[in-house]
């Protein structure tokens, strides 16, 4: 029987991906127990598997709809190409285009790093990393979490360490300090949230995350910031370019 | 608390990647408990926050192991590099260095192409494409399913359309046809697989898969292949270097 809702929830998804638009109603318990000769207790779970993956919403007493969300292409190399940050825009604006976003939960403070972010920032034990810590929230959603990590000897007294280091962010105020960031590595797993995470991202069950581990260095090969991030990945699409 | 379960996933994070090996035993949670003073619960979150992740699995009845399967990373840049594959090597042989892989299920096929491949490939919808379909077996696990589609008109009748496209693979032979590979776009989703792709990778309950659409581009911005990947989440780290 489970066999047989899997094999109903392909076919929507097909159908999701190839000509239905968001917002679009899917067929009803009625009309599946119809078309495949199934019980309804199989044709709502076949409903239910695309609610749990983020593809489709339940109205109550409705239907189930195409998700109405708009999948945010996020595109790794317009994101950090210094013409956008190094004119004062935001390297997360990049992603959305005119979208409206938030940034929620906003914290700024000293501490030890964890060690995983020490060997990547080459920090000693006993050297403290500024922390940044946001979420953002698209259209009423939670869609990431960011946590960035910079050396404190690096950025103590500089606006990195304040909630708002003005125009351009971050990577901006690095160069300000002689330590402008030109390459940089992005290291992604896609896994299932923690229940902490997925609370942290409203992500429905059946839902993966991915997560997103960026060190930035100077042209000289010095690490000056980890950035590790945690995306919904129900309404993420990663883009890179790259050339041979 | 989450803080403590954290911190402690952290330092086993650590000990995994730097003296445990694959196989190896992790503390239990009453060792975890007297070395941290921590609750037992916490203890087991700690323990479930690093199988949550796929690097320890837990055996019934025995405790938790460090992961066997040692992790694939999976380098954009190093794979599409043309030293490689200009020099006659695999882009695949890339990621996994001395460890061995089969090629299995392998398929060479002229067909029409999929909708949105052909999209990307800019064909019409009565052009043809030649497809090579083929999943890669890494110590005996299923790790990608890979099926590349090429337009017919380009490729027919040269050895990308046989079973073995000779040294350098298939971005060698374009070069040869004047097609010569140069920029690379990937897009990359994370989701739940469907029941067919969860038999084709043999991904266990819970592990998302990664699917990457890679478009190569010649110097003059003609498409001339798509790539389209399906891998277990639970094996891959994917990683990108990237410039300002």
């Amino acid at each position: 029987m489970a066999e047989t809702a899997r094999q109903i929830a392909d076919d929507l998804r097909a159908r999701i991906s190839d000509d239905l638009m968001p917002g679009d109603r899917l067929p009803g318990e009625p009309a599946l127990v119809r078309d495949y000769g199934v019980a309804k207790e199989t044709a709502r779970r076949a409903l239910t598997l695309l609610v749990d993956e983020g593809l489709a919403v339940r109205r109550r007493g409705s239907g189930t709809y195409v998700r109405e969300f708009r999948p945010i292409p996020r595109v790794a190399n317009k994101r950090l190409a210094k013409e956008g940050w190094g004119a004062g825009k935001s390297i997360w604006g990049a992603d959305l285009g005119d979208r409206e976003f938030t940034v929620t939960d906003l914290e700024v403070y000293e501490s030890g790093a964890p060690r995983h972010i020490a060997r990547l920032l080459e920090l000693n034990e006993d050297e403290l990393v500024i922390v940044r810590s946001r979420r953002y929230v698209v259209e009423g959603e939670p869609v990431q979490q960011a946590i960035s990590y910079l050396p404190a000897k690096h950025v103590r007294d500089s606006p990195i360490a304040q909630p708002d280091p003005g125009e351009g962010g971050i990577y901006r105020r690095l160069a300000d300090l002689g330590l402008e960031p030109v390459h940089f590595t992005e290291e992604l797993r896609a896994r299932m949230p923690s229940q902490e995470e997925s609370t942290l991202l409203a992500v429905s069950a059946g839902t993966p995350v991915v997560d997103i581990c960026r060190t930035a260095f100077t042209a000289d090969g010095r690490p000056v910031e980890v950035n590790q991030m945690l995306l919904n990945a129900g309404v993420y699409v990663m883009r890179y370019h790259l050339d041979s």
